[in-house]
């Protein structure tokens, strides 16, 4: 538990606790508090439940700072059950802190449709970047149901829902539509800025070298690149993308430079914020505090990490 | 889901329809007979989700007569996400059938429980059975919570809960504990049933050879070998238990004849057997029809397969 669940930068569990507060202002109680804290860690369980996994499905040698919990001597493919059982435990925190409320069937619904959406993006993400490199299969569609059934999903709505259910908000169906369609592109808009500092951020500042190029990811990067190349840039993508030598990445990062794809995410980054910041301007805030989103947008707005 | 959710003996799943059809007797509806064929298959769904990871843990190449899920070419360490999505369909399955009844919560929570037991025992399983052999790790309290929480919560209690909930029993405590009280132990022999078949069963009937003795397994034989043996024949059984050679397995199975540990069993059996008698005679069958337990111990007694 200790190895897995704690290390991390805690945004999404802290978010619940946030968007409590701006729900409540003055009348937060230290019940609801609590409870709010119960639930941010919860989430937490859950990407613990996740990443153990993850990085088995990834190989994946390090995870913050340490080794992946399976590279472990004497965990090895023992860490699937113990991923399993983070995930259980996740359930009875729930049973244990909820089951007088009535929103605790909605918790539970909750819990189980995210973990599904996650499921879902993670089995996309996987048969999107087999071991033999195939662009063809590389497409913003694609894309944009990995990075929101992956990730949107349980790091940016599912905070604010729980935080809902929280607050006795569980039949206001409306509000719950209203973060969804704001939260869920606000979470690609994340993950699209993820794929971009994976090559451009400053090591010192996001703390890792992007591998994404030499792994054969579906990065919006890529998808870029394959819109904007003409035929004979086509065939250098396909020659040295996913390959795993430096001189292969340095090829296609030549040809993003040619490409301009630096200059593409700007535009786009620019046009994203503008029609995010346009959705929480038409949010009524008789019916949610609009602060909620723009809290969430300021947080990740030109990030550099 | 056709590959890892068919083609076992579905005595689980079918148990859940007996049992209801135990329960009402006469009075038996289509509607009652769909619900509890629907939930049947969510313990076999359930089975599937475990059985998917578990080959994955022991490295197993089979499993019902076909290559292990993940032994499959593009599939391998996807499984994983594989297994995730098999349990996730469970709570999706309940959800579009039982989300109007008043037992959902209780479907879900029993869910979860027995999901949680097993792992339990899965982890303990793993955890005592390392690569190097050690018989120090050995004993039957480790051999019993193991097969009480790998196997007895989820193939033997588990059927008749479900059945008991969909009869509309969910509030009566009593009965879920003496299901329970029988049909725990009840698993327990079972497994120990199960451990004897590997080693002396026909393979005619079982359809396997078994490999308990080269793989290290915690299986009752070994324990009551260890019980039995002298500091000579302890030696013997740290020498030759657990390694990967014929010559090594033989020298096992000597001792264990030096040792009558079939007699040991058939002693077993016999005095198992006759307790689980006593405690079905015992039951009130005001409160629940002792037939839904001895019909559950009349298809394992004696069993060849």
């Amino acid at each position: 538990m200790d190895y897995s669940i704690l290390g991390g930068k805690m945004n999404r569990g802290l978010s619940v606790l946030d968007t409590v507060k701006l729900i409540k202002g003055e009348s937060m109680t230290k019940d609801l508090q609590d409870k709010a804290i119960i639930l941010g860690w919860c989430i937490e369980w859950l990407q613990a439940f996740f990443l153990v996994a993850d990085d088995i499905m990834d190989d994946s040698p390090m995870r913050r700072g340490k080794p992946a919990w399976f590279k472990n001597e004497n965990v090895g493919m023992m860490a699937i059950n113990d991923s399993f059982l983070i995930e259980s435990f996740i359930y009875r925190i729930l049973k244990l802190n909820f089951r007088s409320e009535n929103y605790y069937i909605d918790l539970i619904e909750l819990f189980h449709e995210v973990t599904y959406q996650t499921e879902l993006g993670q089995m996309v993400d996987l048969i999107t970047s087999p071991t033999s490199v195939n662009l063809d299969l590389f497409n913003l569609d694609k894309h944009h149901f990995i990075v929101k059934y992956k990730t949107s999903f349980y790091s940016f709505y599912m905070p604010v829902a729980l935080a809902l259910l929280l607050c006795g908000e569980k039949d206001n169906k409306k509000i719950f539509d209203i973060s969804r369609d704001i939260l869920v592109p606000m979470g690609v808009y994340f993950q699209v800025q993820d794929d971009y500092l994976d090559l451009y951020g400053d090591v010192k500042l996001t703390g890792k070298v992007g591998t994404d190029i030499k792994d054969n990811k579906c990065s919006w990067l890529v998808i870029k690149a394959l819109e904007k190349c003409d035929s004979n840039q086509r065939k250098i993508l396909d020659l040295h993308y996913g390959k795993k030598s430096d001189a292969d990445e340095l090829v296609v990062k030549k040809l993003y430079q040619d490409l301009d794809i630096q200059g593409v995410f700007q535009q786009y980054a620019e046009k994203t914020e503008s029609t995010l910041r346009d959705l929480i301007n038409k949010v009524d805030s008789s019916e949610i505090n609009p602060e909620i989103f723009s809290s969430f947008l300021n947080k990740i707005s030109h990030r550099q990490k």
